[in-house]
């Protein structure tokens, strides 16, 4: 009999890692080679990401990370066995929920058009959670993705689209895992010794959304179970970067195998809202859900479980002070409407970037992260102009910053007046500066941001 | 990278086709080879299957064949696509349906009872149709299979079980095809020159059904788009007439790919209810459906597009003087009934078989197949008796039998009535027998049999 | 304040009770008065109908007597509690089982043709029955009907026209009280001190029934709760008699409060499958379903609990001897298909009337109902001529007959074959016959008739 | 036959409108008498209420003033019809939508934390809208009521008792009419010549309401296709006032027949978000929906269409000068929840109202209403003290009020620093006032309030 009839064509194409004649230096499908790729600039500069999950999940839309819900309810977590026990009929089970996913309001444009008001310039949608439902219809997912049952849509392909159409850079989430897919569980059960989930599912699916969505960021994630080695991570990550056709442009994460994070791929995610303590030195990025209680939208969220847009705006501060990206999650409802409370903190944020996204864009971090003198105060620096932004408005309208060295032409304005420099005298000799304060403007986020040229 | 791990299970067990050492003779995955196994006796001595046709299908219930819904409805149908816009919101798809099969009312020792009761000796299960929903949770349908949506339960286990304790056979059906399978189309649309659908699905499917359910019979379907070749039929045979744990008892028929059928295999089934005009000189079966409109169930069944008694038993009296097995068709109801005009069916024929089984069991045609002198009648043979069977009572109380031919020891006896001999005469000094007849007793399918020793 | 205004419409048309000038006699609001009313011929001369049990109950489809399941599942039996929890989810209430009363292939044409075809000479269909929901868009059951929820059609109005079209009789069966209606409830509580429900819901909607569908017949039914002075069935009545359209024609029968039943109304129907021992005085009606466990359809009836064709006609000709008529019920499914096994036991009767009708229709009791020598045979007359039924066939070709006296004109015929005058003998020399039996012909129902004419 | 029986116990409650023996001085039941009734005072007092809109119109949760989604659809509009052809087969109609309100996530007393935490002082809760489905067990509405189908719960009981708990008046929105009752329809047929929706549907579920739930207030709505004489609404409030429960307390609008509103009744609403442009002579009252589309929920709601806090305390304050009560609409999900959009508008209410409420509670209306010098300002009074309420905050520092007439004993404060006394000076020798503002606090609603004391 002929092998080879049964190597589905992924094999063939991945074997293709040796570099073709003449061609300029390859990555290895090795860490060391893969590490040492520089990341493409355009994800330090934007800063600031919309994070959005969204599956059938959404549907129960039910407790706390309400898109584990199948995940709690098989271990028998007690609030969603309650759950189902009281409104659901005995043996219905999570994939009877897939037929309520209806999507019937979903407006890709009207996303994108808010997601572009919130002045983020990326988004990362879930392509596929844990859950193993996909978003586009995947050919090796048959009669699990959005296209065979629920919305009969392809709501990977039409968001990308609309995102695309505002300028704003598109990436997708991916989960490696699929904690129920059978095919997983086998390996699993093989102590990972056998690889049938990762090539007939999770590398053609990876190749897949890769060729036909040419994502600009692959945010992967539930890889902390097997190694890279089982996932082949490596070697999917050498062609990437070779041979696929964003190979210029993609930005990956970190979480390709058990070990990983932290320490090998693109930019660094860790684990979840990781909140480093002083300054990384490597590109990092903070994943931070609006509903504190959740990733996946919460039919029962209340509004005290919501951060508002002060607290969004001190996270996002604190991260970019920090040289991270902030990416800020929402989870839209089963019928496609982003709930009014997200919009309200997405727009405001949108606002406050309005006036302060110069200190924020295209930033560095500072010599100087935090300080705190009259009250704390973050730094941020761009060439040569640094950023001082504060959370509370100076009780005494004066401000004394003692970081900062003036020269002769040192100027400080307010973001939200440019026009007007403030007066400003040293806080000592050889450093530091007293700002004196004009009336404080109203702010959509409670925060304001001091531009200091001319000093170092 | 490492080749190997990309190589499924599947390609590594059906690589070993090559015999191990000191193994007896082993068949080869060529035609030459495979069709020259015996067929295990078991069948043809069985004579008599329930075929019975249960799936997604059985939801919508509606139209000619209509476990064939999908098909129709996709192909536009005006039947199916009035149906759909009548009853259903737009945007619902097939898929959808599976959430309604609910099978509660599934009583398969029930089943096993009716069957039982019909005097049928092996029943023919639809593991997987067309549609592509597994009636048992394979790895590879993940959420399109009866444990994961709809019944929730392995319907093809409980099955197996039942019929076992009743001591029929149990045979599984499977489609080789999926209409709208992505891997499938994607194959079909390379001319069949790509095989992923085979080993990454239909393969892995077929394997593990025979691995698990160990079946005495596989009936082969839906192979008609694409060769053997693509299919690899011949080395899957192989596989299951060398190495797999059925390799003794099970029984196949000839639908392996395009041209196969009426050619190569086990029996043969040919096209759909062939029935062959002259004695086939090989083991072959005509599988006939109860509701002459529908393999699947039809909710919009009504009585007279359902065959009654005498015509069943009309038809596998044909059938089984010919050579051929008879597997009687039922669709069950989604959820898991039999209806009772079926039931009332199979009960009816197994009273038949009841009285005239030893006339149709384990029988062999007889030099003559049929003849019409005073009436239409259908020998059968069995050792060294004959069977004489008609459809309806002479009307002037003897009957003419010009074929056999009749010795000292000759005698004739009613089935019904076995202690009382009948009277006779020759019809010519050489051969034929006229008959005496009793009074009619009442039979449940207007047909009865004459039991004939000692002749010739 | 003007206290007319809370008079309903109906109270001003009961209250016309009273003659208008230069009126025939009139019936008046007592049982002496409404009791002496002749019965409309048609009634005894039809004999055969069909009864018909569709309603929401046929959604659920479970149970023994499952058009009570409501009622049995809230007083806790064991069988429908269970169903409900494990197919259920908490909270479901039977009211939200109309939803799923969809009636898709409900063709009352098609109703007709069977019943039609099955001999009946009319039929009775459930307005409404204990749950109270109307088969009609009820003014006074918004919501709670057919024409607002589920079927979304007025079936009682298309199965009215369709009946009519095949030349039937149409009845309407009707029950007075509702179980859980919060109005018949108080009235209940108030030991039927209040009559706020018969004056807002029973007797508004009988009235309803009766001017809009002018049925033929008003089988009446829940009334044994509460007296017929709570019921206001006197007035009723006399209004039904005295002044409705269908005055003339209408034909009702005894439950019409407690203590009614078998002594005050139309014809008589007493208990439920009433079977009286001797010839009653009174016309009655049995009524009887062919699934012997459910008035109402029940998804998991099997063929066991079914009446065969044998069985039918055996107790229709039990009935129809002793002066009465005989209801044959079926439960259509929730779709609105009648199951194929109901549809063969209506045509089956329907060819056996069909040969021996006229020993049926139209007929009367003879002296003698019943008698056992050879074998249980029933009589029936019709003018001058006797009928005598039997229902196995004389296993030795002659049948006595001992009570018809012969005469000189004596002539003895089988309704299967007229044309044959039988040969006969005298049993004594003043009474009984022996007829000699020709070859049994079959017979769809296993029961002939004898015809005998010039005999008293 | 005894016509009494007919009259419901409705019939003999009404009719009680004569005075019994001894009483004191009674309301009749005209105008004249009812209009004279002063209103209970807790009413001015309370000056902010919520009002609730839910209902089976939560369901579909569509399109601009979702509660008349039945009504528009009916009447083909557009966006109605559409909705429905494309997400619900043919046939589905509106009852149909009533099994899908669950209402799982209802916690009544989550709901009065979030109203009381406004600062309101009484709730409107819808118990029956135009659909007519009731929000309790109405025994005239069976079936077709929240404890029947749907949530299967007593909503307006368990509202009622929560609200209690936190000392909030609790009233209740009837509507009169019902678009599609068959009783209603009957009787606008006739020309509103026959009363039987009144006497069957409308006046008992009125009366069942205050004597179940004893609401104190009764916001009647509906009644403007019939004159008052229909309703038999003097007859109603006649009773209300004098006979029951509630008389002491209960308040009513005055929407009680055609051409009664802004003319009769309790305080009037007149037109929906009526809003007077001079001081009127009566009690008054606006409600206005935070959501400016619709009053019931609407899935597809975007920000914004949703007021924000700023809009809300502007219209409040407005509503308050001109003596009127302001009440807030909210419109929850189908499954109980209240938007976080909507709880964070009413939180933020309440916070202003913690601080400001001096000057709405209670207050009068002052001599003048509004002026406008520096910027606009409203005034409200309460005893001998003046509240000037400004909805920016001046650019220059100082405030001009020229109304308000200055003594010795002037002093102003801030409400929002009540220590801390205001400089001011005269704006003219007779009167007005220049107040110097110190720094601008921040503001949950962008609203501030002066208090005035000493002044006229």
């Amino acid at each position: 009999m002929r092998a080879a009839c049964f190597l589905p064509a992924l094999c063939l194409s991945l074997l293709q890692v040796g570099a073709p004649p003449g061609a300029a230096a390859r990555y290895t499908a090795d860490w060391a080679s893969l590490d040492a790729r520089p990341l493409p600039p355009w994800f330090d500069e934007a800063k600031v990401g919309i994070f959005v999950h969204w599956g059938v999940f959404s549907v129960p839309g039910f407790g706390r990370f309400s898109e584990w819900f199948w995940c709690w309810w098989k271990q028998k977590r007690a609030a969603e066995v309650d759950f189902m026990k009281k409104y659901y009929p005995p043996g219905f089970e999570y994939a009877d929920f897939a037929h309520e996913f209806r999507a019937e309001f979903f407006d890709a444009d009207n996303w994108a058009e808010i997601f572009k008001a919130s002045g983020a310039r990326y988004v990362v949608f879930t392509s596929k959670h844990h859950e193993g439902f996909t978003n586009w219809p995947s050919p090796t997912s048959w009669n699990w993705n959005s296209m065979d049952v629920g919305p009969h849509r392809d709501l990977v392909g039409e968001l990308a689209a609309a995102i695309r159409k505002k300028s704003l850079h598109f990436g997708l989430y991916h989960s490696l895992y699929e904690w129920f897919n059978p095919l997983f569980l086998a390996d699993q059960a093989s102590g990972f010794k056998t690889q049938n989930f990762v090539a007939e599912k999770a590398l053609p699916e990876l190749m897949d959304l890769v060729k036909t969505y040419k994502p600009d960021l692959i945010w992967s994630d539930g890889d902390w179970e097997a190694t890279d080695a089982y996932w082949n991570s490596t070697q999917f990550l050498a062609w990437l970067y070779n041979d696929s056709p964003i190979k210029d442009v993609v930005v990956t994460n970190d979480r390709w195998g058990k070990g990983c994070y932290c320490k090998h791929g693109g930019y660094y995610n860790c684990a979840d809202r990781y909140t480093p303590g002083e300054l990384p030195d490597h590109k990092w990025e903070k994943c931070q859900s609006i509903d504190t209680l959740s990733w996946g939208y919460r039919r029962n969220m209340k509004l005290p479980e919501v951060m508002d847009l002060p607290a969004i705006i001190k996270d996002m501060v604190y991260v970019v002070a920090m040289g991270g990206n902030y990416l800020l999650n929402i989870g839209p409802m089963s019928d496609g409407m982003i709930a009014p409370v997200f919009e309200e903190r997405l727009r405001g944020l949108g606002v406050w970037l309005g006036i302060n996204g110069e200190a924020i864009y295209s930033s560095k971090p500072w010599r100087v992260q935090k300080e705190n003198s009259t009250l704390p105060v973050w730094y941020t620096a761009r060439n040569n102009t640094v950023y001082a932004i504060f959370l509370d408005w100076p009780s005494k309208q004066s401000l004394q910053l003692p970081a900062p060295k003036m020269s002769g032409a040192t100027t400080v304005t307010l973001l939200d007046n440019p026009n007007v420099s403030l007066k400003w005298a040293p806080l000592t000799p050889t450093a530091g500066l007293v700002v004196m304060m004009p009336l404080m403007p109203a702010s959509p986020g409670n925060a304001w941001c001091l531009k200091l040229e001319g000093v170092v």
